[in-house]
């Protein structure tokens, strides 16, 4: 076994602290990475809370994963020692389900195996995430990623990047269409880069107006500050798409009459309590309102290696871990712009 | 102006009884068709309760219509004195817009004008449906109907009818997909024969375990009693496709469940509050919840031409006039299989 060092909460009431476990020793198909960054998803903090029910502790949390490969397997084509390598939301599907085969694995029919919080197939071996000194992955569910991006930038895409990503292809965002941003964070920041980048003219859909200088800057063309009636009336009908960025509870009701005939509003935020939607926004226009997850293996290679020949990266605030419980409370705060990137380098 | 008779409610809180009105007289492009048969909607009774406000009184209602054509304008060429025609729930739009353009004139970016309680272009000529001895509509807002069904029974094809084939088709239902209806009443039941024409294995979703044996008539292939939460764990991740004809308030977190990836639930049945939906339950899947609202004016005379072809037609109980103040009440308590229809002899 590999002897591994990292930040873990012991139960859901705990600050995350120092943590010793241990790793499976490097298989004939895995890799072994020393992990250089992590970012700070919002759902680490949901689950160290245990939020969502069902923890299991201790839990080490982190799906956001950079670093650089120091052994392989023998079986391993993709890496070498020295290249560096990624890992996301999960590390193991069914592999033979009709949606693992058509590279959905994120909707496994099994139910994929999470980088960390879950148990592989064996029912008994619990997942640690990249908050950690190292990780060992199968070489099918790690990542190439480029030497040209900032590698503590390039983290964020992992989880924030592939979540925006997979709704925007697979509603086909594409040049002039009207694309709608609603909540700027960690995931809204990258769905503004990744929808103007395809060409969509993008409208950032905010309560925070203080914001709105940011939006600019990050590609947006159009601010709407949400709070406003009068500003949603005069957007009404107006979008052919929007992601829904946003993890606290809303009136999604408002939002779903910004669509035209035939639009979409996709979640990717999950707020913790059903949303009421009003069946005559739904009706009037057959708009839908859909739900999208993170996204499948070949798709997340396909955005990284977009994003490296775009340069499109995360807006990151790097932190040491011993920083992580603030981070937390300032990210509870929506006080971070737009990602939290813990440096391993501070473990 | 054309005399006409017809049955209206006088306020929100009246019953429907005799009341004489006029018509336009027949425009070069008009047609006037003395009406044989009106379909009771569950819309009509919305709005002659003034339940979704704005109903303009008095108010006749009735928009499943088919009856002869007795005159024409010298402009038409679709129709003669003689023929059978029908009318549907619009009997104008602005023509002009792209989804006019685009043949779906329900979602009229002017907003179509509805067969009854609504003002024609001019602002203020009240439109009055068919419960009623004739009506005048122009030729393109007017439909052809076969001489080879039963009159009666085509009537709901105008409403109920197309209201369940726009979503079937749009959502691309075909053979051997597995598509479920909620709610077996007079849009449901539509749905059950049009979805299986089509060669779908179709599931009744019901709460009223006595409607089974209907079911299976109809031509439904299984039977779903919803209350029973261990029938509805067995079938999710099962659909592919869900009409939901249900306008009562329901959980439609517990249906959405049922759907594989990237299925669908459109949403037909009006329920008057907004419905809660859970964001797991949408992005587990990458589901949709969609609406959809019967259907343009090429989309409905194909429906009709489909339903002449295959011979399909709506199950119903012809009332006289008389009555429709009892029908009401039956069709509140959902007692009616499966459509009131007026015979408009009796008026």
């Amino acid at each position: 076994m590999i002897a591994v060092k990292g930040y873990a909460a012991k139960h859901a009431h705990a600050h995350l602290g120092p943590y010793s476990f241990e790793r499976r020793e490097v298989g004939v198909h895995d890799v072994l990475i020393d992990i250089r960054y992590c970012g700070v998803c919002h759902s680490d903090l949901h689950q160290v809370r245990d939020e969502w029910g069902g923890s299991i502790f201790p839990l080490v949390p982190g799906h956001e994963i950079v670093g650089t490969v120091s052994k392989v397997g023998s079986a391993v084509t993709k890496f070498k020692a020295g290249d560096l390598a990624a890992v996301g939301v999960f590390v193991d599907s069914c592999r033979k389900c009709d949606n693992c085969k058509k590279g959905m694995e994120q909707y496994c029919e099994q139910g994929m195996i999470g980088t960390y919080n879950a148990y592989e197939y064996d029912g008994k071996t619990l997942t640690y995430g990249g908050y950690s000194s190292s990780i060992v992955t199968a070489e099918a569910y790690t990542y190439k990623i480029s030497n040209n991006l900032p590698l503590d930038r390039v983290a964020p895409l992992l989880c924030a990047g592939i979540t925006t990503w997979s709704p925007i292809r697979h509603w086909q965002v594409s040049k002039g269409q009207r694309v709608g941003v609603m909540g700027l964070g960690g995931l809204g920041h990258m769905a503004v880069k990744l929808a103007a980048s395809l060409g969509a003219e993008v409208t950032v859909l905010s309560t925070s107006v203080s914001k709105k200088a940011d939006a600019s800057k990050l590609g947006a063309h159009d601010f709407v500050v949400t709070s406003n009636d009068g500003d949603m009336k005069k957007y009404r009908k107006h979008f052919d798409f929007i992601v829904d960025c946003v993890s606290a509870p809303h009136d999604i009701s408002r939002f779903l009459k910004l669509l035209r005939t035939d639009g979409t509003i996709a979640l990717v935020g999950l707020p913790p309590e059903s949303v009421p939607v009003d069946p005559f926004a739904l009706i009037d226009g057959r708009r839908s309102l859909a739900g999208s997850m993170i996204g499948g293996l070949k798709e997340t290679q396909d955005m990284l290696d977009y994003c490296a020949e775009k340069k499109i990266v995360s807006d990151v605030e790097v932190i040491p871990i011993q920083q992580i419980n603030e981070a937390y409370e300032r990210m509870l705060k929506g006080d971070v712009r737009y990602r939290f990137v813990i440096d391993m380098a501070t473990l």
